[in-house]
């Protein structure tokens, strides 16, 4: 249930609503707006425990929160969360644009991807350290090293790091140099690795899952937000149909559904959603203008020598014209590149 | 295969080419472009006919269609095909949105809607008079009092109609008032209808199937063109896949799929998409930035009383609030409203 | 609404409630079981009708039917459907095998089939003079030419005839050769073709659409019983899913879902459902061990030369082994080949 | 590729051969057949090192693996394989039936149903003591008392147990406790636990994810045979589709598709398949007839009650007349219960 105190309430009278909560068994999670504070109580039946609280002096009201996900509902937090990375933010008016190659494969391509995609305007560089790959024989990419050579592009071009983390045995590792910890669309369900990364402060980017309806992308959310870890952006990178023609298809409808339904913030992942380069710009255009946070775009100096996924990935001349088209599409929505 | 023709190509040069083909036992299909005429020699093992062909004076080259559709294909068709219907083009820079309601209810519900929307900007009307509907006891739609209240609304408002026909015993009725025949997503592949109304000239409205693979949209719509009638507009609608948060799920990559494949135009209808009035504003502006013609959506006067789908139509207010947007994002890919 | 009739009620008062039935506007549906009369009224709102009868003597009680369904549901009629062709029951203790070639080659091959399949135990001849190709330019099917070929298969083997009809028009044509009219796939959705064949008195094969739930199947089938033909006889033949491996994916659940929701009989289409002959077998003794009533099976006397569908299709040599296998599931379920 | 030696050859010889394998920077899985040895050398490109083997007096030949999965391929091992658990074989002539609550709430519940299933003539105890659940609020197992409590019921009927483990580091736990080791639909790509997993001698049931290919399946069983554990079963428990009655839709094709491309055991989950407990009894006998090695089915001594699944549980009843039913069926194919 939703506990909204009165403007006026002190400190002490918050205190007071939390220790309650905690005696019965459930647990709190506070959220501060600009008037007002709101306390989330979570548990088992939480909605039942209401009558403790509605006769407080300093309680405005108090509401269940209907949805299966609670501190992931705009029940719960009605203003957008905006996330922020090394002083960059997600989900605000500028949007977000991660870029890089698939796997990080050597020191110089992924530094000299990193300056391209600077050059173009981006403001985030991927690039898989650790990659989760269908086929045990499939390159899996260049592990603590291609960490080290992420480390190397980010400080040459100052572009704050988002790669992915496998298992919670990695988490330490990828933490010390990640700016944004990814959790892969086949993780999404790792429940253990979610409860893990929910104990840290670093942002996670979720990826739904290519079988994960929203509800489950959400609940998968809940479960990072339940730990207390409230930095999360969700990504939509393409839903598994019967269509073969592309890779994946891209569920535009997610970005207004998840808008509606959620205060966090959302990244659409045009390359894995289409898995074909020429497809990219137009549905990158498409995210935008449908409400997304911000891309996240495989680019490659040489897509047709790439270890993993080139024929999705854009050349740096590509990149550089969909960022021209994309700064339209931003300012036909209100929003800034 | 395609035969590209010299430039200074005679009519009497082209005609005997023509008279080759049929002697083969082939269809040709003739297109003549801005500098030179493309004759489309179709039928089994076409290409295997090559050798007729390719050592006459007034042919360039002769080239196989590798795709198994081959009049809808890029390949026979470079530039884009403008589907033009009462003067007004479709497919060309300006963009086509075609709004009105689910089903003609009655004179007064269209006529208004049909103000309504035209007031704000739309081009053509929709409404259906036959509905295919999946419950016998449903609403099956007014017949053909529906197509005289279509009618008197264009008649009122200058509006063309776009309304579909469901059997091949309909088609004339139907021609009679309809300016664009509307073949529905259940009928996609109702092979007798395709064929019946690619002997017509009038322009059809080809929905995809909701399990149809992208292939097999423009397979259907190679039954159509195969008959003689050019005039094919396509439209996305929206795919069965596992989300039960949304009615369908708009194939947004579809679009660039098919301006890749293909010449025809396509269109997008974001109601029957999503089935959530609250998620079409976003998705139309992704329709449109992703590189649609047009749209096709529904409007009804009050949503809360319609006899069939009013979840997902908007009120006269919200499509007006759209067509603004959709204005601003046309601008941003340099299309117009 | 069902109106159950008590074990004495006379044929007068049986006339007396179907005329009641009648001046409501609704359509009455009788349905004579060993010790009493059960009448089905079917229209909009009419539950809302029951106390017109549920006061009369010979009424026993009155129910509403909750499913958008209604004469196909269980709770109209309880005891399962057995339909008779030529002598021949579907949907009884006996299973039902329906066997023959994809598509209607020539005369020799049909025959020659025909007898192949009769002596391995085969109840039914089926094999395709219209065939719905998704490729305007592939094999069309013979038409009427191959409607021959199968009578004078038929006549020589004595098994009746299963064969597609595609079109309104065509179903006068198709009837004359035909014993039971087949719809296909593609056409499950095709209402104006459902509304036609429910006017005949020709037991019909509704084959569920590649993305039809199971729920519209029946709706469906609603659609020709409504039209008062209580012959039909439902088949699953595989879903589209992402699974690429196979052609589509046999729906093994529908069997006894449609048997737990309905009393008509269901057939399992296995080449369809696989698309590779090698597993048709499989699937075949899983079809009649989850409860089917029989099978509708490709043979051709050379796959490797078909028209049509020749990876999915037995030899004989299969067949007859697949027939001994299934004999023995058969007893395993208290059914008989 | 895989190298098969002669029937004469030396141990001597066969350890050259692996020495030569490890040399080329690959790796050797030795497969021991009644008659001969055959080694695969695993590893990129491996097949263009044929040539070092081909000439050697010991090699019969040398073929490629033409496969993405190699050591779960029938080209590899062309004998089914039979596991063993506790002197139980799964995979052989005798089907293998785990049966048990879905999850472990009780020591009285978990006894009282292991004795009830045991028996009704099942084989193993099922019954989760770690609960991946879709939402965080849900109940999560009594974990390391629900595994005390299976181990209890496991000493006092005999049957050995298999649960779930979630994560890495629980699998020290879990291994102390489990005879066989699941790991569920949602960990299938979970490529860390796979691998880990494949470091033990245990043997594990892997479990198709609800989106993941045929092919996909075998890739993961890969992961786990890559790191040199061999007792591998796979578990077909549903697939993902559109159809909204049942909570998954099972896969029948995928059970002879496994057996044609792969040796390893496969079983089928008719609970989480359906989701219905009506329908389990019908697929639990076409899971059999299409040749599956057994099943695993949630039994639940009072389902209404059941703190998970209790929908799809089958009372000790129902599951006592399958297993009578499942006796029959086996007989029909050549199997025992």
């Amino acid at each position: 249930m939703i506990i909204v105190l009165r403007p006026e309430t002190s400190e002490e009278q918050v205190r007071r609503v939390i220790e309650r909560i905690e005696e019965l068994g459930l647990k709190p999670h506070v959220s501060r707006g600009e008037s007002r504070v709101i306390i989330g109580a979570i548990g088992a039946h939480a909605s039942s425990f209401a009558y403790h609280f509605e006769g407080l002096d300093c309680v405005e009201r108090v509401t269940p929160i209907s949805k299966p996900y609670k501190l992931a509902s705009r029940e719960f937090k009605h203003n957008n969360t905006v996330v922020t990375v090394n002083g960059r933010a997600i989900g605000g008016k500028q949007l977000a644009i991660v870029a890089g190659p698939c796997s990080v494969e050597s020191l110089e391509m992924v530094v000299e991807t990193a300056m391209v995609v600077k050059e173009a305007g981006a403001h985030f560089l991927r690039g898989g350290a650790f990659k989760p790959r269908t086929c045990p024989y499939s390159f899996q990419g260049l592990g603590e090293q291609g960490l080290k050579y992420l480390k190397e592009a980010s400080r040459r071009t100052g572009l704050p790091i988002v790669t992915e983390v496998m298992d919670v045995n990695e988490i330490d590792l990828v933490s010390e140099y990640a700016d944004v910890l990814q959790i892969g669309a086949r993780n999404m369900q790792n429940f253990r690795l979610l409860e893990q990364v929910g104990k840290l402060n670093k942002p996670i980017l979720l990826k739904r899952g290519i079988s994960a309806t929203i509800e489950e992308l959400l609940m998968a959310a809940e479960y990072i937000l339940a730990q207390g870890n409230p930095n999360v952006i969700l990504c939509e990178r393409g839903i598994r149909t019967f269509e073969a023609l592309t890779r994946n298809t891209l569920d535009i409808n997610c970005i207004p559904a998840v808008r509606m339904l959620s205060h966090l913030p959302i990244l659409v992942d045009p390359s894995h959603s289409t898995g074909v380069a020429e497809l990219v710009p137009s549905v990158s255009r498409a995210a935008i203008a449908a409400g997304a946070d911000g891309l996240i775009i495989e680019v490659h100096i040489h897509p047709e020598e790439a270890l993993c996924d080139g024929a999705q990935s854009l050349t740096p001349n590509t990149f550089l014209q969909l960022m021209q088209d994309i700064r339209r599409i931003a300012a036909a929505v209100d929003r800034q590149l």
